[in-house]
């Protein structure tokens, strides 16, 4: 039974298991320095598919696919999938999923969407609405630049705040009982807005959201970040990271060493020229499902903060002229 | 605590109370056969906005803003919004509540939208992770068409099987205790798609995806249409609801007259030239939120079956060949 905890958060009660994970990414995210840990590295990015929105619908498949087997599941196993990414509509998670049948509850908080449905997952499996919840996220360079920004062939420049968006897909089967990784409890993120209307500079709009969940839910819990062993925020990159810090400092928060983004895991910015670090519903994904819940499993974490961070804004609000809101989802992670 | 009963129905046990609702659309809407229900109707439909996008997110504020206000509620009680609509990345929800800094859990359902946020509130509340929960979703006629379809300058020919997107937003306010109206249970669509490919026609590829929620449903709790008042699907229209029963018909189950679409419901398609009907986010959440909980509120209807229904495709899915995969999800709407 999920129980509240201070003003926003929400303790599991039951403690809901991650029966399978997986991770399936592109070639350049094969190249990064978590590139043996993922399930399986695509060479071409069209994954032998007609488009990049198509193979970003097979990257949600192979994902969803790939964490069922290492479960032991078949997919009329699932109850629910939540489910979720960057395209309009979220075409990637509906055409990846469909032949799948199962009931789906799509999900939308862009890069932060990971976080959000492993929430979603938790509360269900926790309060007996589901027994095995399937959550699923991507994200596709191809397709967010060319949504996002300005068609490939155009060979943009992009100023050293802009982060890369990652080729990945991340998928968590989630049920009850059995040892290994569990999700203790949740704190969902508000949408705060600072004003920032640099649509280059997603990590800035994005830290003030991941300040103010780790601060509330520190709060509720009444803990400290030396209780956990780390924790990691989606992608705030370079530039987001160093705010983040900031603004925690700032509240008297000291994060320190323990602070880690998947953003700055997930790619090497020396030599893969990706300017601050991965964005996409798929970089968090895909660190979670392969090196977080890893390192949970070997038992070489025990406590963890998952805070994935979306901005919450479009090419038409920035076209007229809106500032970027942002949020950010948590989830705490143990292993026992 | 919510309970699973059947394969894939959640029964509600503390069945979680409408404790406000609000519905406000535009001027057409407001002229139609349910205009005088609605909490207000806006003349202009740039609501005083620079932009049909500021406009939409001004709808849904408002949606929210009424559905707290006659609750007696403030927007701090709200534990969780639970927000959606059809603009790319969904931004009527997040510019039009990002004031209010409530936790926000962006849905993506398409047209399906109210109907999955209901549930989701229904089992958040339901299992105590939340005392509250908000219920938002809308649509734009001027902002679906430009993204959806052609400039409106254009004035593009429309065939007989369109739907006219609504201009409205509904919005719910779910908690526990007290009289009215209650959700009683849940059903979340799968993905179904028979491979329609009209754009023009999403009565027809989103008439399966109810067929199938309704006809799961009544198997899981062992019911016949007979059991409800009115079964309600969200926006069918003409085409779609004539699908609807032939589908049904087929699997021995006979909805009659107690069948009624929103779509069908919002326009007077003699005199408002809207061809097959109303659709949109807004279009069952308005309905819902003025006509149907009124019914249940006066006790005219005790128990009625809510099925809105989603077209889950994109511009860029249809221009690459795909057909419409559809989602209908349910809820059961008791009042006592």
């Amino acid at each position: 039974m999920p129980e509240r905890k201070g003003e926003s958060t929400v303790v599991m009660s039951s403690r809901p298991t991650i029966l399978g994970y997986a991770a399936v990414v592109g070639k350049k995210e094969g190249e990064g320095p978590l590139g043996r840990g993922f399930d399986y590295v695509f060479e071409d990015t069209t994954m032998g598919e007609k488009s990049w929105e198509k193979a970003e619908s097979a990257l949600q498949k192979e994902a969803f696919t790939r964490a069922l087997n290492k479960a032991g599941y078949s997919p009329s196993q699932v109850d629910y999938i939540f489910a979720g990414d960057l395209l309009n509509q979220c075409i990637a998670s509906t055409f990846g999923l469909r032949e799948f049948q199962r009931p789906l509850l799509g999900q939308f908080g862009a890069c932060s969407t990971i976080a959000q449905g492993l929430a979603m997952a938790a509360v269900f499996v926790d309060s007996g609405a589901a027994d095995v919840c399937s959550v699923v996220t991507s994200s596709h360079f191809c397709t967010a630049e060319r949504q996002y920004r300005f068609p490939l062939e155009y060979g943009s420049q992009r100023p050293p705040t802009a982060q890369w968006t990652a080729t990945a897909s991340g998928s968590a089967l989630v049920g009850l009982g059995g040892s290994g990784v569990h999700i203790a409890a949740m704190c969902a993120g508000r949408v705060v807005d600072l004003g920032v209307t640099d649509a280059n500079n997603m990590g800035a709009a994005m830290a003030p959201a991941a300040a103010d969940t780790i601060y509330r839910f520190l709060q509720d819990t009444d803990t400290d970040p030396e209780d956990y062993d780390a924790v990691i925020t989606g992608d705030l990159a370079a530039v987001g990271s160093v705010l983040l810090n900031e603004l925690l400092t700032e509240k008297g928060v000291a994060l320190g060493k323990r602070h880690l983004d998947c953003g700055l895991m997930l790619f090497d910015r020396e030599k893969q020229d990706v300017h601050a670090g991965g964005s996409g519903c798929g970089c968090a994904a895909s660190v979670l499902c392969s090196h977080i819940l890893g390192k949970l499993e070997r038992k070489e974490w025990r406590n963890v903060l998952f805070i994935a961070t979306g901005a919450l804004m479009s090419p038409t609000s920035a076209q007229q002229g809106e500032s970027i809101p942002a949020v950010a989802h948590l989830v705490q992670l143990v292993s026992e």
